[in-house]
């Protein structure tokens, strides 16, 4: 391979398109003639200002983002928003979760703090390995929102269908599924995403929100940076944004573009997925740990029949140059994570492997 | 100039080594040989964890960290320590803090929000160009730090010698100063710094905390990202931190212990600032604005006689290929911002450049 690079199956930070790393490598020494590297440039200054509003622009073309909705470029991972959403959007003290693996989880004792949490469903009794009926929820009527995690990074499950919120405000964090598919925003009142597993690089979040949810008046504790408004109201820069994340994510976002945007993008996740799920499937040795409904297309957890054959493969992939392949210590065994980056040779290279290894071990 | 680039007299982001932006457009496709770029790579990856720990030790050794002393790179900028300060560090809920200009000014308003705020001397009446007398301070007895701002970016002001506390922790925020010279952890019980001003990209700060300081049993509402245990039991990742910063920092640490260490720097930053304040006390056009004694090596903001005249200066130099220096609204005229990566061949320059415009149109 060119450079040598290698298949990189990490959950996150995750591999990125070769052409935007190359086009990254060279205007390293001088932007565009500017002089000077984009990590040095002022925030303030014309040439980043072009920078950041064409990275938002390029993003509401690809996902179609409504006038009404504001992007936000926000540090501080998930873990941040985990407090900063009921910190903004509860009103009544009041939110819906549904408890769907590992990273909602997180998002509920973080909001616990902040309010009253209904954990509306869960599918914890089958360690996550589905998404919960959520067609007719006991939602209170004062509730300000309904969260869910769109893509369970640890446990591979993805809703095929959204919940039914009953004209509450339904709040998903997409993090590891961004931008893998067409995305009808107006069905949500805030997206967020961290980019660090289907964008760019880790240390931002892109926060999609509808501006009414977007308010003053806040618990006067609440800090300054925690507030939605202050981004809002600066343009994502009322201090100093990650500006290199948002340079880096804005090459994305025209990568994705000038390749058939989000549509195209589906098309070959499906296509990329269904060669790891097909081998599966027919496997003896390998299985999926997720029931065929909720399968991500983007996060593979599977394992073999005990977690000693699963070390092996593990070892056996990472000397052949398939890597971080080890499953999350809460599901064990394997999960291949494919986002839009990894290519559709990387997965069947894999499966090749795994194949050839069941041959001579099974 | 190889590489066509210039002289950025920007106050933040700023320039960076040159043979740092080189080394890092060199390792973008393939980083020795992991097969991938930082950017992609797992942040729980023992090639990643290598070039966490070598960071954090290439600073402990360039600053001789004590070694009760936690080094944290968190996200955020200094506007989220405004709030983490007083929610980690106040147990009494009483704070004093010296108003010297803009940034600490931002940092006394945020602390209001969660405790009882003492400005126990400020420079506001000559529009923070000194910095107060701090040798006889009313501090009460049941204060939990004293608060200062080491070094003013916009009003271009540093204390020539720090405030006696009467034994109280002291809390910097050196980001604009930040490894210009060296630095006696000991005299601090928190050091921190964005590091977008002179060490690398920004969307992150790096926070140095005696360790006694550090604690559980905050308030129930903090965040937990808020928390410094948070990020300290965790060695900075408790989730995804900055990688990509922490890896450019990383290597600006390096390239400052091969270039002989802060004591090699301050000796070259006091040259260099010397060139411009030289010129500035000879000039009958140019003035600085600051007092004699408290001149930042940093940052070097000056003024002509009137804003037209400014402006007209400000059009020559970016003209002339001098990017970044108008100076802040609140100062007015014009600012360099010399840091470390500023060579002094481009401070020489751009005195050569004020001289001329001075000789023609003074």
């Amino acid at each position: 391979m060119k450079y040598e690079r290698i298949y990189n199956f990490s959950a996150g930070p995750a591999t990125m398109p070769e052409p935007v790393l190359e086009e990254i490598r060279d205007e390293m020494m001088n932007y565009k003639g500017s002089g000077m590297c984009v990590m040095e440039m002022s925030h303030r200054s014309k040439v980043y200002q072009q920078i950041i509003d064409e990275a938002e622009q390029d993003l509401r073309d690809l996902m179609h983002i409504p006038d009404n909705y504001k992007v936000l470029f926000i540090q501080g991972g998930a873990t941040l928003q985990f407090a900063m959403i009921p910190m903004n959007l509860m009103k009544n003290g009041v939110a819906c979760y549904v408890e769907t693996g590992a990273w909602s989880k997180k998002a509920i004792n973080e909001a616990k703090k902040y309010g009253e949490i209904h954990v509306v469903a869960s599918s914890k009794d089958r360690n996550y390995s589905y998404i919960p009926d959520c067609s007719d929820l006991d939602i209170p009527e004062n509730a300000d929102y309904v969260y869910i995690c769109e893509n369970e990074t640890i446990h591979g499950v993805t809703w095929p269908t959204l919940p039914n919120t009953k004209g509450h405000v339904l709040v998903s964090d997409q993090s590891s599924m961004f931008l893998s598919r067409p995305c009808n925003v107006s069905d949500y009142g805030m997206i967020y995403a961290g980019v660090q597993k289907n964008v760019g690089p880790a240390g931002m979040v892109v926060a999609i929100i509808r501006e009414d949810l977007i308010r003053d008046g806040l618990d006067p504790k609440v800090p300054l940076y925690l507030s939605y408004k202050t981004h809002a109201d600066n343009g994502s820069m009322y201090n100093t944004p990650n500006c290199w994340a948002i340079y880096v994510c804005g090459k994305v976002f025209k990568y994705l573009k000038s390749t058939g945007g989000l549509e195209a993008m589906e098309k070959r996740n499906i296509e990329k997925a269904q060669i790891l799920y097909d081998f599966l499937d027919s496997s003896k040795m390998f299985h999926g740990t997720v029931d065929k409904a909720f399968r991500s297309l983007m996060n593979v957890p599977f394992v073999t029949a005990n977690a000693e054959l699963d070390a092996q493969v593990i070892a056996a992939t990472k000397a052949a140059g398939y890597d971080n392949l080890k499953g999350h210590k809460s599901v064990g065994g394997l999960r291949a994570s494919i986002y839009n980056a990894m290519p559709k040779e990387g997965v069947a290279a894999l499966v090749e492997f795994l194949k050839t290894f069941e041959a001579e071990n099974g």
